[in-house]
Order: C-alpha cells, then sequence, then structure tokens
C-alpha cells in the first residue's frame, strides 16, 4: 500500500473522493493507496454512502479535519471492508495511545471524554474496497446535537506529524495483513 | 456469532482444533461460531499453520491457556482472515485496558512490558476462515528463548470471567463488523 | 432472512425496489429480507431488468397483485440469483398445491390451467442479489396477448392470509438452503 | 451441463463418487455433468459428507437405488450448492407429479405418504459444487428406524425410463437457470 | 464463446459497445460473446476505460477499424480481464505470423516496424469482463503523435477474410483455456 | 512477482513442487513468485494433475529441463490460472523468436520443427494458483512415443542465460498484467 501525504494545500471532502481510482486520477496512485490531506468536511447528500444517516438526514461536516481515503483493490467484499475500517480505527487509537490521549474506539468511532472525535465509512465500488475516516482537527462547524472534540483540544499541535506518523502506522498495519495473509497453510 | 464458553473442563489444544467444523463437530454449533475454552497447547508439528514456524522448527506450547477458537463461514479469504485476526487483537487489547493492564499489540501478538501474553493464527479452509488465539494463564512451559507472561502475573486471577468478558466482547466486534456491513451503499 | 408483511397498505411496484438495499432505505431491515405488500405493478422501462423485455418492448403490469421483493447478501452472483429465484417459485407451486391448486411451473413462471399467474425477475446489485416475484389477485390491467389469472380466480380470496403463509414458506426455505449449506464437510 | 445415463450395468454407491472431477475421471465428462446410474447403497464413515450424520453415527444404505451425481463448476460455494440441491429435489417431486405420484418434499427430502422416498447430500470441492441424489427402488437395505418406499411400490415400475425422464428434467432445469442467469442487466 | 462477424454493414465504435450485455442487447447473442465488426473509431471522453487516457486527455480515433467486442461472464475480476486480454493480443500476433507479418507486442499493444497497429483496453462490469480490441486497416484519422500502420499498409487487403481467421482464432483459444481449465484436479 | 533464478545447484522435478507454498517453504518467498530451475523430470502418479494424462496412464519425464513453478495468490481459479498459463506460453515462444527460433504454440505446448519442446499444467490449491512449465534443455529420457526437441538442439546452449532471460520476461509479463488491472474504471 503506497502513503501519499498532501502537505501543500487543503483539500476538502465532500464525499466524492469515496468514489473508486480517486488516488490515481488524482495522484497518479497506481494500486492499493492511502492519501491523507486536511480541509473542511462538508458530505453531499448524493455522496452519501451510510444509509442510515440517509434515513435520519443526519449532516456530516466540520471545518477542519485530517482526512484518511483508503482504497484496497484486493477484491471488493463489504465485510472486508468492514474488517479493515474497524483495525485501522483501533490502531488511530494506539497512536493516539502513543501521544499520551486515553481514546475509547466504539466500533469505527473514537471518542475522548465521551466527546467524538472522529467519522468513518467504509464500503466497495465494483472493483475495490473504499474507506474514509476524518478526525477533527479542532471541533467547529459540527452538526448541532454532536459533541465532538479537536485534536488541539486534546494536545496535538502538530497536525502535519499527526498526518505523517498516522499515515505511517496505518500502511504498516494493512501490510502487516497482507505479509501474514500469504505465510499460513491452508486448513483442512 | 454464537459463543460457548467451556467451563466445565479443560481441553488441550494440539492444533486439530484449526480444522472446519471443528465447533459444529464437537460441539453441535452451526454457522459462525467462537469457542473459549482453557488447558494445555502443544501444537503438533503436522497441524502448524504458520510456515514461518514450520520453517524455523518452532515449539509452540504453554501449560496453561485460554483458548479461543474462531470460524467465520461468510467466505473463506486469507486477507479477510489475517484482518479479523488483527481486529480481534486490538480488541483483546482493549478488555486488558479495561482491567488497567498496559498492552501493546504487535499485529497479532500482545506484549505486556516487553513479555508475550499470547499466540495466534489465522487461516483459511476450503469452506470457510479459521482462527486460534491463545493467552497464557500462567508463563509456564513455554518453548526456551520465549520471554512470556501470563494473566495471573498481570493480576488477572478470576480466568473464567476474563474468558467470559473477552468472549462477549469479540463476538460483539465481530457482530459490529457484519452489521456495518450491510447498512452501507456501494460507491460508484 | 427477516419477513415483512406490509398489511396496512398499498404500495405500488414500478421497478425501482429492485435496487439495492430497498428494504434497509424504505423499512429499517438490514441484512437478508423478504417485504411482502399488495399494489398495482407496472414497470418503468428504465428499470426493467430482464433484457428480452425491453428487446421486445414488453409491458410489465397488473392492476392489482402480491408483490416479494427479496435481498440476498451473502455474495451478488447471478447463478446464485437464477437458481433461488426458481426454487423460491417452485416453494410458491407446492403452497398453491396445499391450498388445492394445481399449478405448472416453467422456470420462474406459474401456471394454473395454462394461464399465467405470475412475473419473477432475479439480477444481482453490485452488493446483493435481487428478486422480484409479483403474483395476481385479479387478471385485470395485463398486457395484450398474455393469458393471465389471478388469485382470486383459483379461489384464494384471503389475499393476507395468502401473504403471510408465502411469505412465511419462503424465509423457511431460505433459512433450510443456508443452515444445510453449514453443516456440510468439504469432499476433495 | 452434460447428462450420462449409464444403462448396461450397475454401479454401487460408497461415497466416493462425491469427490470432485469423478465423472471425467470414470466417463471422460469435461466441466458440468450430470450422471445417472442404479446400484446399491452404503456409504462409508470416511465418505460422510453431512456433519449431523457423522455425529449421530446414522448409516445411508440402501439395496437399489437410482443414483444421480451433479458437478458444476461454475464456482464452489456452498450455498449456491445447496440451493440447486433444492431446486433439482423439487424439480424431481415435479416430475414425479406427472407420474400421478403426489408427494411432500422437505428441503431436500422426498416423501410419499410420509416415507422417504430419498437421500440427497450437497457440498463442495476447492473448484467445484457437487451432489448426490439417491432414490429408493424398493425400500429394502434401509437403516432401521427409517420408514421408506421405493418407486416400485408407489407404480413406477421402468426403471429405466424413469432415469432418462429425470435426468433430462434435472439438465432441462439446470440450463434454465443458467441461460436466465446470462440475460438479465445488473441493478443499481 | 460464440462468436459473430458483422459482414454486412459498418458499426462505429464510440466506446459505448464497452458495456455489459452489448452483444444480448444489439444481437441477441447470450453469454460469453465476441462480437467482430468494421468501423470508424472515435471514443468518447465519457466512455473512456483507461484512467491514463483520461489524465492525459488522449483521442482514441482511427477512420477505418476492425473492431473485436469480447465480454466474458465467468467471473468479472480484473486481472483476469487483464490476462485474457494479452492471451488475445498474443494469439492476434499469432495470426499475423501466419500472414507473414512480423509483430512486435508489447503488453496489449501490436506493432510492426515500430508502428502501432492496434488499440485495445479490458475491464469489468459488475457481471462480465469486456473488452475492446480495435486493429487499424488504414493508418488514416489517428491522434497526432502516434505512428501508425494499418493491415493495408503490411499487406492483408482481403478484411473479411482477416476478421473471419482472427475471429476464429481468439475463440478457440478462449475455448482451450476453459476447457483446459476443467480438467486438472487441484493441488494441495 | 519475486523471481528466483536457481543457479548454484540442480533441483530434479517430481511434481510435488506444485503444491502450495512451496517457494515460501523451500526458498522463504513469500506472495506470487516464480522459480527457475534445472533438473530431471519425473512425475510421480500422485503428484499428476492432468486428469487426462492420469486417464491415459501417460509418463512425463525427461533427463534435463529447464523449470518454472509459478504461485499467485491473488485468488486461486482455474480459469485465470489457465489463461495466464497461455499468456506465459505465448511470451515464451516471444522470447525463443529474439533467439531466432520459429515456433508453434498449441495452448500450452510449445513445438518447434513439429517437435515437442515443453510441457506444463496449471491448477489451484485452495489459496493460489500454482503453474509448471517444463522446457527440454534435451530431448533424452521422454516418454516412448513423443517426438521430443530440446533447447540445445535448436542452438541455445547458454541454459543460464535462458534461465535468466526468461524468468526476467515472465515476470515482467504478469507485472504488466497486474498493473493494467488496476488502471481502469469498470463499465456499466
Amino acid at each position: 500500500m503506497e502513503v501519499l501525504i498532501v502537505r501543500d494545500r487543503r483539500i476538502d471532502y465532500d464525499g466524492s473522493a469515496i468514489q473508486s481510482h480517486w488516488a490515481y486520477r488524482n495522484f497518479g496512485i497506481l494500486g492499493n493507496s492511502l492519501v491523507v490531506f486536511r480541509g473542511k468536511c462538508n458530505v453531499k447528500v448524493e455522496e452519501m454512502i451510510d444509509i442510515e444517516d440517509l434515513r435520519q438526514k443526519k449532516e456530516i461536516k466540520s471545518d477542519d479535519m485530517v482526512h484518511y481515503i483508503i482504497e484496497v483493490f484486493d477484491f471488493p467484499n463489504v465485510l472486508l471492508a468492514s474488517a479493515l475500517q474497524k483495525l485501522f480505527i483501533a490502531k488511530l487509537c494506539e497512536v493516539l495511545a502513543d501521544y499520551g490521549v486515553k481514546t475509547a474506539r466504539r466500533g469505527d468511532d473514537i471518542y475522548v471524554n465521551g466527546k467524538k472525535l472522529s467519522i468513518s465509512i467504509a464500503t466497495v465500488s465494483p472493483v475495490s474496497i473504499k474507506m474514509h475516516i476524518g478526525i477533527n482537527v479542532e471541533a467547529n462547524g459540527i452538526p448541532e446535537g454532536v459533541e465532538a472534540v479537536g485534536l488541539k483540544e486534546i494536545g496535538i499541535n502538530d497536525i502535519e506529524g499527526f498526518m505523517e506518523k498516522t499515515g505511517k502506522a496505518l500502511v504498516e498495519e494493512f501490510n502487516k495483513v497482507k505479509r501474514d495473509s500469504l505465510k499460513v497453510r491452508w486448513a483442512q
């Protein structure tokens, strides 16, 4: 899995990056990829993936987030998408622990002191697994009724350093998953 | 996923439980399952799944372990097997954190203070994903050269309570993974 | 497989219910589902699934039908879609036999005394198998040139009872198919 | 699907015909196949596929049966195996109805007047779906405790004619399933 | 695989024939198919499949081409699509060698004396593998900057004969691939 | 795909290298691999993969061959196995053309002047595609009735150079197949 940390500019997330081959179309990265960037979040209704959100007409937005867009081509299966997503979230919690932040993971959500730090969705396109994770930099512009928290409020101010550290950690996690899958004989 | 906690007796693990339909053959549990039991561990060479272990002629043994045997029939793919395994290990670390134990996860291994608490393997049969996780109750009978630790040494003495708590946590995690995989529309 | 019998209102079928996650979007049913409802049938050209119908510019309509919308997420394969469809049609014929009605099944069509009682289509979305079965309540509003018959003409007047009985029968059939698939060891 | 009716000799069924490529190895039939033959049935324990039977140490035997061995290579999935099996059993019931015999299908079993006419199993090999259906010619040599019936007792004496008629019917059913799977566009 | 050589008329290729079921919709050919026809080539941007071309805003056009549209339903996987494509291109080179033409194959491109003879793309729809191969009849109307060559310039003037010969060769190649896949037992 | 050319010693091929993970077990190569080595060929009956050979009790042997053992983990499908095999054989013919040798490919066989230069088999294990290609160095020890030829008889005497050149060519071909599969958007 190749990783790209976009440092030189902001990219806003409106949900369209969830489409297949987004990393290849925009950055020329072929195959499994993780692109980490920073920008606003405001997901257009027609790009919403979570049908529960659609049914409840939830808004998905934040003024400033670190975004992770992941694509895995090995095969497009929703159960694998969902399992990888939870694993990546768990890994992010482990990195946050290295920062000294105590988190609670509830499925694909990260909470700090009962406040929501992240959003995430995982699904498939006809050719790949696609995933978005967003972590609030500051808890501004969040939908009403959601108690949120951001990286700055928990003491993480070097956002670019955080992007690099987490980007590297997620790719290592995926590569370990992949490598281990190749070294086991099958069982009867 | 159905869970069975075997409380009334010890079952030793020699590796043969990694075969498909073990839970159905032995306990009549049909479909996705987690069986938690306690007993010795001494994996026969012909049952070893990790080819790296086979190449290095490693021994896999412990005098007293909590064992988790997981089978998932959704589809037999090694990448999903490996991803679910890492997620389950991360979940066990989260439960251990609830006990007040600080752990370090390295892929599918759990360490406490640099000492190895667990072993694990994940693979496929032609019809299912199969996984074994073993957690030392006490660090006895471990292969030479491995610095190990057990639950009792980290202050967890109610082993049956631990079996129940972790068994329930793993099943909840899997059910969340599964449920989330069904509520997302596909992406273009 | 969860079943929902819509008793309190009519729902017309225009073909759009064949899209993935229709049951979840409209009724909050997660996972494999069967929704049984009653209403008109008039399939819009852009929703037609059978390319043979499209090529022959067939109309698909009826003034009053019992509709079955089935979604199976296990995996989206057209051969499984087509096999399940024929099995469900065969099951409906068996239920009709319990009512004392002699039917002839031709693939996915049910005939009574040479007259067409039903329509059906089965396909896949990128994440699921989708199926529609429609059974005429009365043979009105049928395309010209089709000799049709309805439930009332063959002596079945308790339509809600029929909806319940058949809904339950189809779900039981699917559950039996699923359960049996889990209790067999693989062959060499 | 190619069909072969073995008319010139008896072949006993001991369970080994459930292995992959049996039709190719023994009759040179490449690809999807149905072989119909007549002979004793006595399944060796090591060839038993149904783990429920194994757990209950059931015997599977009969002195004289019509056997159907089916192999489908499209893809080896247990749910498709189980669905096709039930469909084939339903088709056999429809053919029996043409003979004037009233049957009751319970999943993959055929009953006449509450007596068991047939046995069946469906599973996968790593490359194919495999299925066995056996229909008693006479109800002799049946395991104790099973109330059985045979074709002769229900008035079907031309066994070779029955083998031909049913063989043809099953192949037509499969071909219809396959053909229909190719003529439908995918749904959103 | 069924083959259709369209002799009686020209068909221009604008890229839309890459959609699933094109052969069934337009010619009533069910299942795996190869349609060979002759006509202009001018691929609309919205039909472009190769994202590399899209990124570079390449034009794909030629005044006169022999076109091959292939659809394979066995299963929709991009790696199989890409492997079959290269094999078909290699086969076309072998047929050209029979004509006495020395070619160089670079992946999915055919060159004669360093000039480009062909274009090709292979992908999947949600239900099938789809492929287009185009061979210049004359090197006219080619995008600027591409050094191209056509069949007539390399001495092949009986275009219809070439369409028949290559059509037959590609189908034989596919059928050999398929047949061989059915005659091998699986390995441990 | 990683390539290993075994230069320092001879390895005889008895068919057992067709089993999954052979390259990892013997050389520590994880994932997709091509191992090229030189040695005798004498395939044991119990390792024969081609059921046609088994049915005809053919011998598969040669005193001196260049062997290619390929394993692809992307997914274990016999059609992909068979397609890749034919493509690799076509590629070997292209390399031989670079040596100035005119070959005829018949499916997965290479002929020079009507004499057989190679043998090959492709199949799946439950976790991978496996392939063997063998090319005679000299046509000695060949089964009776087979007219064979070897590399030395067609003027290729630098066997190690041939092993390197072909090994590199096959890996490049596979990598091109893989890369191209990742750069195409899916079709409707």
